[in-house]
C-alpha cells in the first residue's frame, strides 16, 4: 500500500462540500478539516505507486473548491506490528 | 475518535529507530518517513480530544532523537460512508 | 471547555466591521485587532471539541469581508489555580 | 484593560513545567499547549500598557526552558456587550 | 507617547502620493521609502495607545493605494537621558 | 524507474567531498553543486519504490558533512519519446 | 553539458497538459509531477551555459498554463565516473 | 539626515540591557523594544550616508547580547510639512 | 558612487523586454536575468544616495511588466584596491 | 564573462574583514556589506562558466567567518550598448 498526505486549501465557502466530494474519490481514506495554514488534510491510500499522479494530478483537479494542493509522499510505514515482530529493516 | 497530524524533525542518523519508537507509543496509529521539511509524519488516534495533549507534549518528548514537533489537529473527518448516508453535516 | 485561537485576514476597509460580525457568533469569546501578520484574532471557546469544526468551517465562513483564517487549537490549558492546588498532571 | 498573546517555543522536554511557570507570573491570565509552529500560547492581561514590556522583557524572560517568544499586541476588543450597546466606535 | 511602526506595501505606481497621502494624517509623525520587502515605513506616535488602532485600523485603511499593512507595536523607549540619568527599569 | 530529487544542505569546507561521497552511492545517479538556498541537489533512480526510503533514510545519513535533506518525490515522468508515440494518460 | 532544475507551478486543471508541452521543448530532457511546494519540475540540458536563458525566458514562457517559475542553476555534476578515475577537482 | 531602521534579535535574558547599550551609540537616535519577530528596533540617523555603515556593520557589533540585526534603509523621507508646502517631487 | 541591488519579479511573458526598458533607464548600470525567487536583477549605480529612491520609486514603477520589486541598499564596497593600500578599517 | 550574486551571512564581529577577504580573491570584482536579511553581496565575474562553482564552492568556503552563502546565477546580461545597437535577442 503506498501512502500521500495531500494538503490542500479550498474557497472559504466550500469546505464540507470540497472535503465531501474529496472523501468520495476512489484511492482518497479520509478527509479533516484541520487547524494550521491548510484548510483540508486528504490521505491517500493506493495499490500501486504510479495511481498517486493519477489521484493527485487527475481526480483532485476536477474537485470544484480546490484551490491549491501540497502533497507528501510517504516512502515507509512504520507500525507496532513490525516492532513487535522484530522485523529487521534492510541493510541497516 | 480525535486524530492529529504530527510532523517530526529527527536527528539525521537516528530516523528508522524514532519511527519506530514514535510507532511503539499508545496514540500512535501509524508513522511514515516522508518527502518534503519534515522527516517523519506520525497519525494520532484517541478516543478522548485531551489525550492528544498527552501524547504530543508528554509522551513524544521522551523518544531520543525527536528535535522539533509541529501538530496538525484534525477538526472533523470526511469519509465515504457519511456521504453515502447523505449525512447532514450540523445547521448549515 | 475547548479553547481555538483564529488568526484572520479580512479586506482592509472592513477591520472593525468584520470583527464586530465575528464576536456576534456563538462560540466566539473575544475578538482582538493585533499588530504583526493578521489584521484580527478571535479566541473560540466551546464545550465540545466537535464544535470547533462548527464555528471554524461552517459559520466563520459566513462573515462577509474574511479573506483567509489560520486556527490554532489548544490542547490542554494551565491556570493559576491548578498550580496552587498541586495539580499532578497525568502520567509525567 | 491591554491584553497581548504571547507564542512561546520552549525546551521539548519542558512544555507542561515551562506553561505552569509562566500561568504563575502576574499579568498571565491563561497559558495554552497548541497545535502549530508554537510550543505554548499566553495571553497577557494588564491595566496599564506599559505592563506589557514589563511581563514580556523582563518577567517571561526568568523562565526556565523557554527559548523564542513572538508577541502580539491588541489594540482593540470587540465583543458581543459592546455589539447589543450599539456601541460607536469612534470617527468612522 | 505611545509609537507604533507600519510597514506598508502599496500600489507600484502610487508611491509617492501613497507616501504623501500617509503623511498628511494625524498621528503619523514620519513616512519613510525604504529597501526590503515593504514600500514604505510609517511612524505612528500617539498620546493614548487606544488611538493606535485607531490610526491603523480606521484612519490608514481610507488612504487610496495601500494594499497591505503590517504593524509593530513599540512596549517601550530606550534613549540617551534615560541612560545618563542612570534611570532604574523597574524590577530588574 | 523511480526518480527523487534531494535538496542537501552540507557542511560548508566540505561541498566537493560531500557531492563526491552521494555520487558514489548505489541509487544515486547525479550529483550537482546548486544556486540558491541548497548546496547539492542528488538524482535517485531507483528501481522499486522502497528504496528510495533505503537510499534516503539509511545511505545518505551515513555520508559525513550532510547537516538537512528536503527530499522531493516524482510521481510520474514525461518525456518527448511518450508525446510522439501520442501516448495515452490514463482516465482523463 | 549545462544543467538547470526549473521547479513550476501551472494551472491546476493542466499539469499533466503543460508537463507534455514541456518535455516537447528543444533543451528540455525530462519533466517530472512531483510532491510538495511545485507541480513539476523540468531538467534542462544544454550544450551551451547561454542557452539555459533561452530555454527558460524564451522558450517555456510560451507553455500555456505556466504560471510560476523557480530556476536552480547546476555549476559542477559529481558522477561515479568521476570518482572511480581518482579525478582531481582543481586547486583544492 | 539619512535614517536606517534596524531590527535585533538579543539573547532573551539581555533585552533591556542590550536596548540601554544600543540607546546611548553615536547615531542611534531611540531603541524601542517590539511586538513580532524581533526584539528591538533602532532608529539610525546620520548626517552622512556612509555613517549608516560605520554604526552597523562596525558600532553595533560591539554590542554583547546582539545575536542578529535585520538593516532597512530609507530612501526619502515624506513629512507634513512638505505636503504644505506644495512641495515637487522631482522629476515625476 | 551609491550602489543599489533591486531584484524584480515580472510578467512572464515580458522578461526580455522588461530587462532592456531597465537597462535602459539613467541610473540602471545592467540588467540581469537570474536563477532563483526573482526573474530580474537590476545594478543601480548613482552619484547622489537620494537619486536611489528616484531611480527606484519613479523611474521603475514606469516600466511596464513589472510587477515587484525588492531592493537591497549597499552600504560601503570592497575593493582590491582597498586592500593593496592597506587600508585600515578601524572603529570609523 | 559570467555573473554571479552571493549573499553572504558571517560572524556578526567580523563584517569588514570578511568582505576585504573575499575582495581579494580571484573571479571577486566587489563585495558591498548590505541591508536586508544578508551581511553581504559578492559580484562574481569569471571567464567561464565552470569557474563559477570553483569559486563558490572551494575558494569563499576557505573565508572565515562566512557562516552562509545563497548564490543567484546570472543567465544573460541587458545593457545599454545592445539597445542601441538594436540587438536581436534570439529566436522570440
Amino acid at each position: 500500500m503506498n501512502t500521500a498526505i495531500v494538503q490542500v486549501r479550498c474557497s472559504r465557502d466550500l469546505i464540507p462540500e470540497t472535503a465531501e466530494a474529496m472523501a468520495a474519490l476512489e484511492g482518497v481514506a479520509e478527509v479533516y478539516s484541520v487547524s494550521g495554514d491548510w484548510d483540508l488534510i486528504a490521505i491517500v491510500k493506493v495499490k500501486a505507486y504510479d495511481d498517486i499522479a493519477r489521484v493527485v494530478t487527475e481526480r483532485l483537479v476536477k474537485v470544484p473548491g480546490i484551490m491549491r494542493t501540497h502533497t507528501i509522499s510517504a516512502f515507509r510505514v512504520y507500525s507496532k506490528a513490525d516492532r513487535e515482530a522484530g522485523l529487521n529493516f534492510g541493510e541497516r
